[in-house]
């Protein structure tokens, strides 16, 4: 993939810039910076992989985010280490992010050229703590409404104290790349004619049919935010 | 969840010893030690987020991965960073492996006690290269059979230089944790007679039809393997 995509009749993309962390050191063809790829990768995730440092080592923990415009919210609880890290004095905790989408899974004849259709999107950067109140409740609705659109209108929102007692952490769109295999398998020439079946099997996600809460009461339907999905 | 479990006439369950890092801060009762919990999240998926420290800074990488027993088998190019990392001398590469599968989306009454249904586990450790030839083998089949169980029988082994240019770092599933969320929403007893929906989304994953490679000879049927899933 190219850095920066152009369209006939259109401006040059807008793209985040590479650096030193965000060019691979192989597979250089599969990195992608444009706004838009990395945007359409994160926009359809809401489980992240949040990286940070601690005593020396490395921590990755799954963790839920939002994107809004070119930032990043991670959700926490106030007690848990990541959040901590970046309070006090808060001189920001730095963090790496990412989100995979496996896309299928890639058979080739030999062994060795066996992959994986994937989409992903890492963000290097300095973690910091959302402090301005309204901030953190546009960030708290963002992070429902990236699990469920529409979800956070329809939910009593958080009062003061469930503020409080949450944390979340805001991380800019500054230091970021793509990175994505599509297609079929690339065998050797000289191993076309073995006999291996050879191909890609898709990979799916969906979501089953909505299970009503035990104590849900009886006169309240499914929202349509969840029938047409 | 217990650190380990008992049945009614078996033995106490076998289960990873609980360490600093591997005790959450927060949510205990969501973590889980049990081996045969932990192996059986790990057996479920082959995508897992790799993490190391680079020049201070933390690093999260999307990854294939084998569980074969009590070690981790992560997959990479000789040329890529964490694999040449753990490379020359050799002292060992601290990493943080983490694998994540999502079930459901856990939608309260109010924002605040909105959350996942999920299970994932996070393996903490030195990671050193495979560099018995023989350990090398069976972990490159152990990752192709990691993806699509039965595969690596039916495809070219790896020759010389395939091998010479693939790199396969272990981890000792030592320092383990699992962690899991089940069941339905958890509103206050005061926000019980909202009026929002409330439940629980299942999330599910599946496979597509295979999409046969374009120099598919026509004689080749779809492998057993394939079919049963």
């Amino acid at each position: 993939m190219p850095e920066t995509s152009t369209e006939p009749g259109t401006a040059r993309a807008a793209a985040y810039t590479p650096t030193d962390r965000t060019v691979p050191t192989r597979s250089k063809e599969r990195a992608a910076y444009d706004h838009e790829l990395v945007h359409a990768i994160l926009d359809e995730g809401y489980v992240c992989h949040l990286g940070f440092v601690r005593d020396g080592a490395p921590v990755v923990l799954p963790t839920l985010y939002a994107r809004v415009g070119r930032r990043l919210y991670v959700h926490g609880s106030t007690g848990s280490r990541p959040l901590r890290m970046t309070g006090g004095t808060d001189p920001g905790l730095p963090v790496c992010v990412t989100v995979t989408h496996v896309d299928g899974l890639v058979l080739a004849r030999s062994a060795f050229h066996h992959s994986i259709n994937y989409r992903s999107v890492v963000v290097h950067g300095v973690a910091h703590q959302v402090t301005d109140p309204d901030e953190k409740r546009a960030a708290l609705d963002a992070l429902v409404d990236q699990v469920v659109p529409g979800r956070s209108s329809d939910s009593r929102a958080a009062n003061a104290k469930e503020l409080a007692a949450t944390a979340v952490i805001a991380l800019d769109l500054d230091e970021v790349s793509a990175k994505l295999r599509t297609g079929g398998p690339n065998d050797d020439p000289e191993d076309l004619d073995l006999p291996h079946w050879t191909g890609v099997v898709p990979v799916t996600k969906g979501q089953g049919t909505p299970i009503p809460a035990d104590d849900l009461a009886p006169g309240i339907r499914l929202p349509g935010y969840l029938t047409a999905r």
